[in-house]
């Protein structure tokens, strides 16, 4: 049987998979990532997951397709920069998964990857172009056009997070201020909740527990106010995301979009202010024609999107 | 001699020129548009001067491009709305032209069409990904991707103009609130005239006078008030302007920018502040690749490039 094998080093876990041609899944491994790591180790731990997909396949695999969170070259396979793996700077992963495995290496930004994944599997199929937000700590993205990732002329197509929404707005990482990402992602949910004594009780909670709390105080039946508060800023998110999807049409001129990402679990409390903000801030002719879906692939869209990008690089090479 | 005609519809004239395959301007027609005109009137104008021009060829041209500011179905050929031919809804400029004169007759966004003329004969040759900007009263855009404008869904790509950079802004016709040509525009540039009283003296020109006279007093050796007051509005313009594209190149990844449209004329007073906020709001991988140049081709982009998009629709067809 022919397979490939799907990398996923987009958030807190090493995903990787052993995908058939035909995109299903036969054995999968998470690990988490452990920041702070030397390259060397971090690489380690990716090669001996690798390896043990390899050993489990009734085949040799084809090819290994990576998808990396952070500025990538996919021309080049060099990961630049990445927040999971800080130490890895104009890091060649292509070279390196090529040299132990001898096997053709393509790699891409891990948003990229997933959107390929709902084009191929998920709720993307019958769509020429989209865009895919995935509304995690930030705002990954990727754009499609005739069926194909746009890269631009470096690879960086996508950094919707960094649009800016408000020019005045706070400082953001990458160096600018008032980031798309400040507003409509989990960070700035959480940034927005310490602002709100009546909230303090969730920030004594673990970081990863927090945004669950909040979601469900905000699901609440009660009229408390720390229920209006939760509400209140979901839907403040809602606002924002509303005005990002709006620029973003505008720009691109792409209607249709994709929404994953954790956060999405928690839709029932701002897509539709998302959706209202958006329709007001767009041209009634271009908001005739708008389709927003929820990503349908969850956590498996990484490794599936992998796997279909080394299907489709051994394809052209 | 194989030729095509030319239209452009993007201002306050109608341009039109018989222009040979390889890009020769053979005669040319500029006529204001006049407002307020019904359909049938601004259809019968754009006729007589299609039909002079098709009389002084030597041998029928082989087809007609247009490009018309506003939204616009290159598909169809048909003008939704356009701020100079408020009269057009949902026109089909394509049926009407291709009626009278029987030549096929292909139609587009004008800053798509001026994009495609500084590819085919001005400052884009090379580039087979870059972003246009017209600065005017508005922004215009046009983003290519492969050597090809992006239409989008529905063709409405490009609406650089209407992308928010700040969300709490003045309200804008398009019904958002804070979009970019508020702030990095002529018009942008007037509304933020308005509220300095030591500048009253040029809001009492005409307003096609306003913006020169603005520049002038901006260059003047001297140190008054008026002066510095002048100057800063177009640094504040460029400041805006360095954010927006700054946004562009984070959502398209493309770092080749040609800026056109009538206030480049005064780009000495604003470029150099734009340059400098678009590099502190980007990554500084990105900023490094980024190139920015000014349009060449001035107010004959737009008929070269509605031949071009009528040389090239032959040549598909």
């Amino acid at each position: 049987m022919k397979t490939v094998i799907g990398i996923d080093l987009g958030g807190t876990n090493i995903r990787a998979a052993l995908v058939s041609a035909q995109g299903r899944v036969i054995k999968k491994i998470n690990q988490p990532v452990g920041m702070h790591r030397s390259t060397r180790d971090s690489v380690k731990v990716i090669g001996t997951i690798v390896a043990s997909l390899i050993q489990s396949a009734d085949q040799k695999p084809q090819a290994i397709g990576v998808g990396v969170a952070g500025i990538v070259s996919a021309d080049q396979g060099i990961v630049f920069a990445s927040p999971h793996f800080p130490a890895w700077k104009n890091f060649s992963i292509k070279t390196y998964l090529q040299r132990i495995f001898s096997l053709p290496v393509f790699v891409d930004n891990d948003a990229n990857n997933a959107a390929l994944a709902e084009q191929w599997k998920g709720t993307a199929k019958s769509w020429p172009h989209f865009m895919m937000l995935t509304l995690g700590t930030g705002i990954g993205g990727a754009l499609i056009i005739n069926s194909r990732i746009v890269h631009g002329d470096h690879g960086f197509t996508g950094e919707f997070g960094h649009m800016v929404i408000q020019s005045d707005g706070p400082p953001c990482p990458c160096g600018s201020r008032g980031c798309f990402e400040l507003y409509a992602s989990a960070s700035g949910l959480r940034r927005q909740m310490m602002k709100v004594p009546g909230l303090n009780f969730i920030r004594k909670l673990k970081p990863e527990d927090q945004l669950y709390a909040l979601a469900m105080t905000a699901r609440n039946s009660n009229k408390s106010p720390k229920r209006l508060a939760a509400l209140r800023l979901f839907e403040n998110m809602g606002y924002y995301l509303g005005i990002g999807l709006a620029s973003l049409v505008n720009v691109t001129g792409v209607q249709r979009i994709v929404l994953g990402g954790g956060l999405m679990g928690a839709s029932d409390l701002f897509l539709s202010a998302a959706k209202k903000e958006m329709k007001r801030r767009i041209y009634k002719k271009t908001a005739e024609g708008i389709c927003i879906k929820q990503a349908q692939l969850g956590s498996d869209a990484g490794v599936l999107g992998s796997a279909f990008a080394a299907l489709d690089g051994l394809k052209k090479s």
